[in-house]
Protein backbone atom coordinates (compact mmCIF):
# COMPACT_ATOMS: atom_id res chain seq x y z
CA UNK A 1 0.00 0.00 0.00
CA UNK A 2 2.22 2.22 1.23
CA UNK A 3 4.75 1.48 -1.93
CA UNK A 4 1.80 1.89 -4.32
CA UNK A 5 1.30 4.95 -2.64
CA UNK A 6 4.74 6.60 -3.51
CA UNK A 7 4.85 5.52 -6.81
CA UNK A 8 1.39 7.06 -7.32
CA UNK A 9 2.74 10.32 -5.55
CA UNK A 10 5.89 9.76 -8.28
CA UNK A 11 3.49 9.77 -11.10
CA UNK A 12 2.16 13.46 -10.21
CA UNK A 13 5.18 14.90 -10.18
CA UNK A 14 5.72 13.42 -13.33
CA UNK A 15 2.98 14.37 -14.38
CA UNK A 16 2.96 17.77 -13.24
CA UNK A 17 6.80 17.84 -15.21
CA UNK A 18 5.09 16.99 -18.59
CA UNK A 19 2.62 19.74 -18.79
CA UNK A 20 5.29 22.43 -17.53
CA UNK A 21 7.21 21.16 -20.17
CA UNK A 22 4.77 21.84 -22.49
CA UNK A 23 4.17 25.02 -21.18
CA UNK A 24 7.38 25.70 -22.27
CA UNK A 25 7.53 25.00 -25.55
CA UNK A 26 4.13 27.11 -25.60
CA UNK A 27 5.48 30.41 -24.19
CA UNK A 28 8.68 29.32 -26.70
CA UNK A 29 6.74 29.45 -29.61
CA UNK A 30 4.53 31.82 -28.76
CA UNK A 31 7.31 34.22 -28.37
CA UNK A 32 8.24 33.30 -31.61
CA UNK A 33 4.88 33.59 -33.36
CA UNK A 34 5.06 37.28 -31.82
CA UNK A 35 8.65 38.45 -32.47
CA UNK A 36 8.52 37.06 -36.15
CA UNK A 37 4.62 37.80 -36.89
CA UNK A 38 4.23 33.96 -37.76
CA UNK A 39 0.91 32.76 -37.96
CA UNK A 40 0.76 29.06 -38.68
CA UNK A 41 3.09 28.90 -35.17
CA UNK A 42 0.49 31.33 -33.25
CA UNK A 43 -2.37 29.03 -34.52
CA UNK A 44 -0.05 25.90 -33.46
CA UNK A 45 0.40 27.47 -30.24
CA UNK A 46 -3.52 27.82 -29.98
CA UNK A 47 -4.33 24.48 -30.95
CA UNK A 48 -2.35 22.55 -28.41
CA UNK A 49 -3.35 24.38 -25.55
CA UNK A 50 -6.32 21.91 -25.71
CA UNK A 51 -3.55 18.99 -25.02
CA UNK A 52 -2.33 21.14 -21.68
CA UNK A 53 -6.11 21.82 -20.39
CA UNK A 54 -6.69 18.28 -21.06
CA UNK A 55 -3.77 16.77 -18.96
CA UNK A 56 -4.07 19.12 -16.40
CA UNK A 57 -7.72 17.92 -15.83
CA UNK A 58 -7.04 14.46 -16.05
CA UNK A 59 -3.92 15.33 -13.33
CA UNK A 60 -7.16 16.57 -11.06
CA UNK A 61 -8.46 13.39 -11.33
CA UNK A 62 -5.64 11.33 -10.41
CA UNK A 63 -4.97 13.98 -7.90
CA UNK A 64 -8.17 13.46 -6.29
CA UNK A 65 -8.54 9.65 -6.79
CA UNK A 66 -5.18 9.32 -4.84
CA UNK A 67 -6.88 11.72 -1.82
CA UNK A 68 -9.35 9.03 -1.95
CA UNK A 69 -8.23 5.79 -1.94
CA UNK A 70 -5.22 6.75 -0.10
CA UNK A 71 -6.43 9.00 2.68
CA UNK A 72 -3.12 10.62 3.08
CA UNK A 73 -2.03 12.51 6.38
CA UNK A 74 0.58 15.28 6.69
CA UNK A 75 2.94 16.10 4.38
CA UNK A 76 1.93 13.93 1.76
CA UNK A 77 -1.77 15.43 1.91
CA UNK A 78 -0.15 18.87 1.53
CA UNK A 79 1.84 17.04 -1.59
CA UNK A 80 -1.44 15.88 -3.58
CA UNK A 81 -3.34 19.17 -2.39
CA UNK A 82 -0.52 21.43 -3.79
CA UNK A 83 -0.37 19.03 -7.04
CA UNK A 84 -3.95 20.32 -7.77
CA UNK A 85 -2.97 23.84 -7.17
CA UNK A 86 0.18 23.55 -9.63
CA UNK A 87 -1.76 22.29 -12.50
CA UNK A 88 -4.68 25.00 -11.98
CA UNK A 89 -1.75 27.38 -12.48
CA UNK A 90 -0.10 25.60 -15.37
CA UNK A 91 -3.09 25.65 -17.16
CA UNK A 92 -3.07 29.66 -16.87
CA UNK A 93 0.04 29.49 -18.19
CA UNK A 94 -0.97 27.95 -21.28
CA UNK A 95 -3.53 30.42 -21.63
CA UNK A 96 -1.18 33.13 -21.61
CA UNK A 97 1.05 31.94 -23.91
CA UNK A 98 -2.18 31.36 -26.34
CA UNK A 99 -3.23 35.19 -25.57
CA UNK A 100 0.33 36.08 -26.74
CA UNK A 101 -0.17 34.02 -30.07
CA UNK A 102 -3.27 35.31 -30.63
CA UNK A 103 -2.34 38.88 -30.21
CA UNK A 104 0.01 37.89 -33.39
CA UNK A 105 -2.12 36.15 -35.12
CA UNK A 106 -5.20 39.03 -34.94
CA UNK A 107 -2.62 41.56 -36.27
CA UNK A 108 -0.42 39.34 -38.98
CA UNK A 109 0.69 40.28 -41.44
CA UNK A 110 1.17 43.26 -39.35
CA UNK A 111 4.02 43.46 -36.27
CA UNK A 112 2.40 42.95 -33.36
CA UNK A 113 4.77 46.25 -31.39
CA UNK A 114 6.32 49.24 -32.92
CA UNK A 115 10.28 48.85 -32.94
CA UNK A 116 10.73 50.70 -30.08
CA UNK A 117 9.38 48.22 -28.07
CA UNK A 118 10.91 44.88 -29.97
CA UNK A 119 14.15 44.67 -27.53
CA UNK A 120 12.02 44.48 -24.23
CA UNK A 121 9.35 42.08 -25.66
CA UNK A 122 12.06 39.81 -26.67
CA UNK A 123 13.47 39.79 -23.39
CA UNK A 124 10.55 39.38 -21.17
CA UNK A 125 9.80 36.27 -24.09
CA UNK A 126 13.00 34.99 -23.31
CA UNK A 127 12.53 35.37 -19.75
CA UNK A 128 9.37 33.56 -19.35
CA UNK A 129 10.64 30.75 -21.47
CA UNK A 130 13.56 30.86 -18.97
CA UNK A 131 11.26 30.79 -16.05
CA UNK A 132 9.07 28.10 -17.62
CA UNK A 133 12.28 25.66 -18.45
CA UNK A 134 13.27 26.40 -14.59
CA UNK A 135 9.84 25.36 -13.50
CA UNK A 136 9.84 22.43 -15.34
CA UNK A 137 13.24 21.85 -13.51
CA UNK A 138 12.24 23.10 -10.32
CA UNK A 139 9.36 20.55 -10.59
CA UNK A 140 11.84 17.40 -11.34
CA UNK A 141 14.10 17.91 -9.16
CA UNK A 142 12.51 19.84 -6.01
CA UNK A 143 15.31 21.88 -5.74
CA UNK A 144 14.24 25.17 -3.72
CA UNK A 145 17.07 27.12 -5.48
CA UNK A 146 15.71 26.98 -8.72
CA UNK A 147 12.60 28.51 -7.24
CA UNK A 148 14.77 31.25 -5.83
CA UNK A 149 16.27 31.94 -9.52
CA UNK A 150 12.43 32.09 -10.73
CA UNK A 151 12.05 34.78 -8.39
CA UNK A 152 14.61 36.91 -9.47
CA UNK A 153 13.74 36.54 -13.23
CA UNK A 154 10.13 37.75 -12.02
CA UNK A 155 11.89 41.07 -10.80
CA UNK A 156 13.15 41.18 -13.93
CA UNK A 157 10.19 41.11 -15.93
CA UNK A 158 8.36 43.39 -13.40
CA UNK A 159 11.23 46.44 -14.33
CA UNK A 160 10.13 45.42 -18.00
CA UNK A 161 6.60 45.46 -17.27
CA UNK A 162 7.06 48.77 -15.40
CA UNK A 163 9.08 49.99 -18.39
CA UNK A 164 6.65 49.07 -21.09
CA UNK A 165 4.03 51.90 -19.70
CA UNK A 166 7.11 54.33 -19.51
CA UNK A 167 7.76 54.18 -22.75
CA UNK A 168 3.94 54.06 -23.91
CA UNK A 169 3.13 56.43 -21.80
CA UNK A 170 6.23 58.72 -22.57
CA UNK A 171 6.32 61.79 -24.99
CA UNK A 172 8.53 59.98 -27.38
CA UNK A 173 5.44 57.01 -27.83
CA UNK A 174 4.27 57.61 -31.64
CA UNK A 175 2.42 54.11 -31.39
CA UNK A 176 -1.29 54.30 -32.60
CA UNK A 177 -3.94 53.08 -30.04
CA UNK A 178 -3.51 49.23 -31.40
CA UNK A 179 0.00 49.67 -31.12
CA UNK A 180 -0.96 50.90 -27.21
CA UNK A 181 -3.04 47.80 -26.62
CA UNK A 182 -1.49 45.53 -27.84
CA UNK A 183 1.67 46.53 -26.05
CA UNK A 184 -0.67 46.71 -22.28
CA UNK A 185 -1.88 43.69 -23.29
CA UNK A 186 0.95 41.50 -23.67
CA UNK A 187 3.18 42.77 -21.19
CA UNK A 188 -0.01 42.16 -18.91
CA UNK A 189 0.26 38.50 -20.38
CA UNK A 190 4.33 38.02 -19.80
CA UNK A 191 3.87 39.51 -16.28
CA UNK A 192 1.24 37.39 -15.50
CA UNK A 193 2.71 34.22 -17.30
CA UNK A 194 6.00 35.06 -14.18
CA UNK A 195 3.75 35.54 -12.05
CA UNK A 196 2.02 32.00 -11.56
CA UNK A 197 5.44 30.44 -12.03
CA UNK A 198 6.52 32.55 -8.99
CA UNK A 199 3.38 30.95 -7.50
CA UNK A 200 4.26 27.37 -8.23
CA UNK A 201 7.66 28.25 -6.90
CA UNK A 202 6.70 29.22 -3.56
CA UNK A 203 4.46 26.21 -3.39
CA UNK A 204 7.53 23.73 -4.02
CA UNK A 205 9.75 26.15 -1.56
CA UNK A 206 7.10 25.56 1.44
CA UNK A 207 6.24 22.42 0.30
CA UNK A 208 10.33 21.83 0.63
CA UNK A 209 10.82 24.14 3.96
CA UNK A 210 7.54 22.55 5.83
CA UNK A 211 5.78 25.99 5.92
CA UNK A 212 2.57 26.05 3.93
CA UNK A 213 -0.01 28.12 1.87
CA UNK A 214 1.46 31.42 1.20
CA UNK A 215 -1.05 34.46 1.07
CA UNK A 216 -1.39 35.58 -2.42
CA UNK A 217 -0.26 38.94 -3.56
CA UNK A 218 -1.78 40.51 -6.46
CA UNK B 1 -18.50 12.02 13.52
CA UNK B 2 -20.55 11.93 10.78
CA UNK B 3 -22.51 14.49 12.25
CA UNK B 4 -19.58 16.76 12.74
CA UNK B 5 -18.23 16.11 9.23
CA UNK B 6 -21.51 17.67 8.04
CA UNK B 7 -21.32 20.75 10.46
CA UNK B 8 -17.93 20.98 9.36
CA UNK B 9 -18.72 21.19 5.45
CA UNK B 10 -21.58 23.73 6.92
CA UNK B 11 -18.61 26.07 7.77
CA UNK B 12 -17.14 25.82 4.39
CA UNK B 13 -19.91 26.57 3.06
CA UNK B 14 -20.70 29.38 5.38
CA UNK B 15 -17.06 31.04 5.17
CA UNK B 16 -17.36 30.79 0.98
CA UNK B 17 -20.22 32.43 1.69
CA UNK B 18 -18.48 35.16 3.74
CA UNK B 19 -15.64 35.72 1.43
CA UNK B 20 -17.61 36.04 -2.00
CA UNK B 21 -19.74 38.65 0.07
CA UNK B 22 -16.32 40.68 1.41
CA UNK B 23 -15.56 40.28 -3.14
CA UNK B 24 -18.83 41.59 -3.78
CA UNK B 25 -18.29 44.35 -1.65
CA UNK B 26 -15.01 45.59 -2.77
CA UNK B 27 -15.88 45.13 -6.37
CA UNK B 28 -19.14 47.64 -5.56
CA UNK B 29 -17.02 50.41 -4.19
CA UNK B 30 -14.14 49.51 -6.65
CA UNK B 31 -16.74 50.65 -9.38
CA UNK B 32 -17.75 53.47 -7.23
CA UNK B 33 -13.98 54.73 -7.39
CA UNK B 34 -13.90 54.13 -10.73
CA UNK B 35 -16.60 56.05 -11.72
CA UNK B 36 -16.33 58.28 -9.26
CA UNK B 37 -12.67 59.01 -9.16
CA UNK B 38 -12.81 58.77 -5.33
CA UNK B 39 -9.61 57.95 -4.13
CA UNK B 40 -10.37 57.75 -0.57
CA UNK B 41 -13.00 54.64 -1.82
CA UNK B 42 -10.16 53.28 -3.58
CA UNK B 43 -7.85 53.18 -0.92
CA UNK B 44 -10.34 51.33 0.83
CA UNK B 45 -10.89 48.62 -1.71
CA UNK B 46 -6.81 48.20 -2.00
CA UNK B 47 -6.24 47.85 1.96
CA UNK B 48 -9.43 45.23 2.55
CA UNK B 49 -8.01 42.82 -0.10
CA UNK B 50 -5.68 41.80 2.89
CA UNK B 51 -8.64 40.67 4.75
CA UNK B 52 -10.24 38.59 1.42
CA UNK B 53 -6.48 37.08 1.27
CA UNK B 54 -6.59 36.00 4.70
CA UNK B 55 -9.66 34.84 5.07
CA UNK B 56 -9.21 32.30 1.58
CA UNK B 57 -6.03 30.90 3.55
CA UNK B 58 -7.91 30.22 6.42
CA UNK B 59 -10.25 28.32 4.68
CA UNK B 60 -7.40 26.50 2.65
CA UNK B 61 -6.36 25.37 5.84
CA UNK B 62 -10.31 23.85 7.03
CA UNK B 63 -10.53 22.07 3.41
CA UNK B 64 -7.08 20.66 4.01
CA UNK B 65 -7.58 19.72 7.75
CA UNK B 66 -11.19 18.20 7.19
CA UNK B 67 -9.09 15.95 3.82
CA UNK B 68 -6.55 15.13 7.07
CA UNK B 69 -8.87 14.15 9.66
CA UNK B 70 -12.70 13.07 7.96
CA UNK B 71 -10.71 11.10 4.81
CA UNK B 72 -13.85 12.26 2.80
CA UNK B 73 -14.68 9.84 -0.19
CA UNK B 74 -16.49 9.99 -3.34
CA UNK B 75 -19.54 13.56 -3.53
CA UNK B 76 -17.89 14.47 -0.25
CA UNK B 77 -14.35 14.44 -1.38
CA UNK B 78 -15.05 16.55 -4.21
CA UNK B 79 -16.90 18.91 -2.64
CA UNK B 80 -14.11 20.12 -0.36
CA UNK B 81 -11.52 19.95 -2.67
CA UNK B 82 -13.79 22.20 -4.85
CA UNK B 83 -13.85 24.44 -2.09
CA UNK B 84 -10.03 24.89 -2.38
CA UNK B 85 -10.60 26.13 -5.87
CA UNK B 86 -13.68 28.24 -5.42
CA UNK B 87 -11.55 29.97 -2.51
CA UNK B 88 -8.66 30.80 -5.05
CA UNK B 89 -11.20 31.86 -7.69
CA UNK B 90 -12.13 34.21 -4.86
CA UNK B 91 -8.76 35.48 -3.68
CA UNK B 92 -8.17 36.37 -7.68
CA UNK B 93 -11.55 37.99 -7.86
CA UNK B 94 -10.70 40.33 -5.10
CA UNK B 95 -7.27 41.28 -6.92
CA UNK B 96 -9.39 42.27 -9.79
CA UNK B 97 -11.72 44.90 -7.75
CA UNK B 98 -8.74 45.78 -6.14
CA UNK B 99 -6.73 46.65 -9.60
CA UNK B 100 -9.35 48.44 -10.61
CA UNK B 101 -9.36 50.60 -7.64
CA UNK B 102 -5.60 50.96 -8.38
CA UNK B 103 -6.35 52.31 -11.54
CA UNK B 104 -8.54 54.72 -10.15
CA UNK B 105 -6.06 56.06 -7.77
CA UNK B 106 -3.21 56.22 -10.27
CA UNK B 107 -5.26 58.69 -12.34
CA UNK B 108 -6.71 61.03 -9.39
CA UNK B 109 -7.97 63.27 -9.83
CA UNK B 110 -8.48 62.65 -13.46
CA UNK B 111 -11.51 60.24 -14.02
CA UNK B 112 -9.96 57.10 -15.21
CA UNK B 113 -11.57 56.54 -18.89
CA UNK B 114 -12.99 59.29 -21.80
CA UNK B 115 -16.57 60.12 -21.54
CA UNK B 116 -17.11 58.36 -24.62
CA UNK B 117 -16.56 55.03 -22.61
CA UNK B 118 -18.04 56.34 -19.09
CA UNK B 119 -21.40 54.25 -19.65
CA UNK B 120 -19.63 51.20 -21.32
CA UNK B 121 -17.92 50.93 -18.21
CA UNK B 122 -20.90 51.43 -15.83
CA UNK B 123 -22.43 48.52 -16.87
CA UNK B 124 -19.18 46.52 -16.93
CA UNK B 125 -19.19 47.38 -13.28
CA UNK B 126 -22.93 46.79 -12.47
CA UNK B 127 -22.83 43.55 -13.89
CA UNK B 128 -19.63 42.47 -12.01
CA UNK B 129 -21.42 43.66 -8.78
CA UNK B 130 -24.93 41.45 -10.11
CA UNK B 131 -22.23 38.91 -10.64
CA UNK B 132 -20.64 38.36 -7.39
CA UNK B 133 -23.58 39.38 -5.30
CA UNK B 134 -25.40 35.90 -7.67
CA UNK B 135 -21.90 34.22 -7.19
CA UNK B 136 -22.84 34.56 -3.10
CA UNK B 137 -26.63 33.55 -3.19
CA UNK B 138 -25.26 30.84 -5.40
CA UNK B 139 -22.94 29.43 -3.07
CA UNK B 140 -25.12 29.79 0.11
CA UNK B 141 -28.42 27.90 -1.82
CA UNK B 142 -26.18 25.77 -4.26
CA UNK B 143 -29.58 26.58 -6.71
CA UNK B 144 -27.58 25.76 -10.01
CA UNK B 145 -30.54 28.14 -11.68
CA UNK B 146 -28.69 31.19 -10.50
CA UNK B 147 -25.30 29.58 -12.10
CA UNK B 148 -26.72 29.96 -15.50
CA UNK B 149 -27.58 33.15 -14.63
CA UNK B 150 -24.15 34.52 -13.76
CA UNK B 151 -23.15 33.02 -17.48
CA UNK B 152 -25.62 34.77 -18.73
CA UNK B 153 -24.33 37.81 -17.51
CA UNK B 154 -20.91 37.09 -18.16
CA UNK B 155 -21.63 36.77 -21.68
CA UNK B 156 -22.92 40.17 -21.55
CA UNK B 157 -19.63 41.32 -19.92
CA UNK B 158 -17.71 39.39 -22.63
CA UNK B 159 -20.00 41.72 -25.57
CA UNK B 160 -19.11 44.79 -24.11
CA UNK B 161 -15.44 43.94 -23.46
CA UNK B 162 -15.09 43.80 -27.33
CA UNK B 163 -17.36 47.16 -27.69
CA UNK B 164 -14.29 48.37 -25.54
CA UNK B 165 -11.82 47.55 -27.84
CA UNK B 166 -13.94 48.34 -30.91
CA UNK B 167 -14.31 51.63 -29.80
CA UNK B 168 -10.50 52.07 -28.77
CA UNK B 169 -9.21 50.86 -31.95
CA UNK B 170 -12.93 52.88 -34.10
CA UNK B 171 -11.70 55.87 -35.94
CA UNK B 172 -13.61 58.13 -33.81
CA UNK B 173 -11.46 57.56 -30.72
CA UNK B 174 -9.49 60.94 -29.85
CA UNK B 175 -8.58 59.58 -26.23
CA UNK B 176 -4.47 59.37 -25.57
CA UNK B 177 -2.51 56.48 -24.82
CA UNK B 178 -2.66 57.02 -21.14
CA UNK B 179 -6.94 56.76 -21.88
CA UNK B 180 -6.26 53.76 -24.11
CA UNK B 181 -3.95 51.73 -21.31
CA UNK B 182 -7.09 52.43 -18.96
CA UNK B 183 -9.28 51.16 -21.11
CA UNK B 184 -7.53 48.20 -22.23
CA UNK B 185 -6.81 46.77 -18.72
CA UNK B 186 -10.25 48.15 -16.90
CA UNK B 187 -11.88 46.61 -19.19
CA UNK B 188 -9.83 43.12 -18.76
CA UNK B 189 -9.64 43.40 -15.06
CA UNK B 190 -13.86 43.50 -15.57
CA UNK B 191 -14.06 40.47 -17.90
CA UNK B 192 -11.61 38.15 -15.80
CA UNK B 193 -13.63 38.93 -12.79
CA UNK B 194 -16.79 37.44 -14.15
CA UNK B 195 -14.65 34.71 -15.84
CA UNK B 196 -13.93 33.77 -12.13
CA UNK B 197 -17.62 33.83 -10.89
CA UNK B 198 -18.06 31.41 -14.38
CA UNK B 199 -15.73 29.66 -13.13
CA UNK B 200 -16.91 28.67 -9.61
CA UNK B 201 -20.47 28.55 -10.88
CA UNK B 202 -19.53 25.65 -12.85
CA UNK B 203 -18.02 23.93 -10.35
CA UNK B 204 -21.40 24.68 -8.14
CA UNK B 205 -23.15 23.27 -11.17
CA UNK B 206 -20.72 20.24 -11.80
CA UNK B 207 -21.08 19.23 -8.20
CA UNK B 208 -24.59 19.15 -8.25
CA UNK B 209 -25.30 17.78 -11.01
CA UNK B 210 -23.00 14.95 -10.36
CA UNK B 211 -20.26 15.56 -12.87
CA UNK B 212 -17.34 16.93 -12.06
CA UNK B 213 -14.20 19.22 -13.37
CA UNK B 214 -14.83 20.83 -16.32
CA UNK B 215 -11.76 21.63 -19.21
CA UNK B 216 -11.63 25.34 -18.79
CA UNK B 217 -11.43 27.71 -21.35
CA UNK B 218 -8.90 30.82 -22.00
Amino acid sequence: MRELFQQELQEVQERLVEIANLVAEAIERATRAFTESDVSIAEGVIASDKTIDELAVELDELAINILARQAPVARDLRVVVSALRVSASLERMGDMATHIAQLARYRFPDKVVPKSLRSTFAEMGQLDVQIAKKLAELLRTQDVRIAEEIRNDDDRIDDLHLSVFDKVLGETWKGGAEDTVDATLASRYHERFADHAVSIAKKVQYLQTGDWIPVEGN
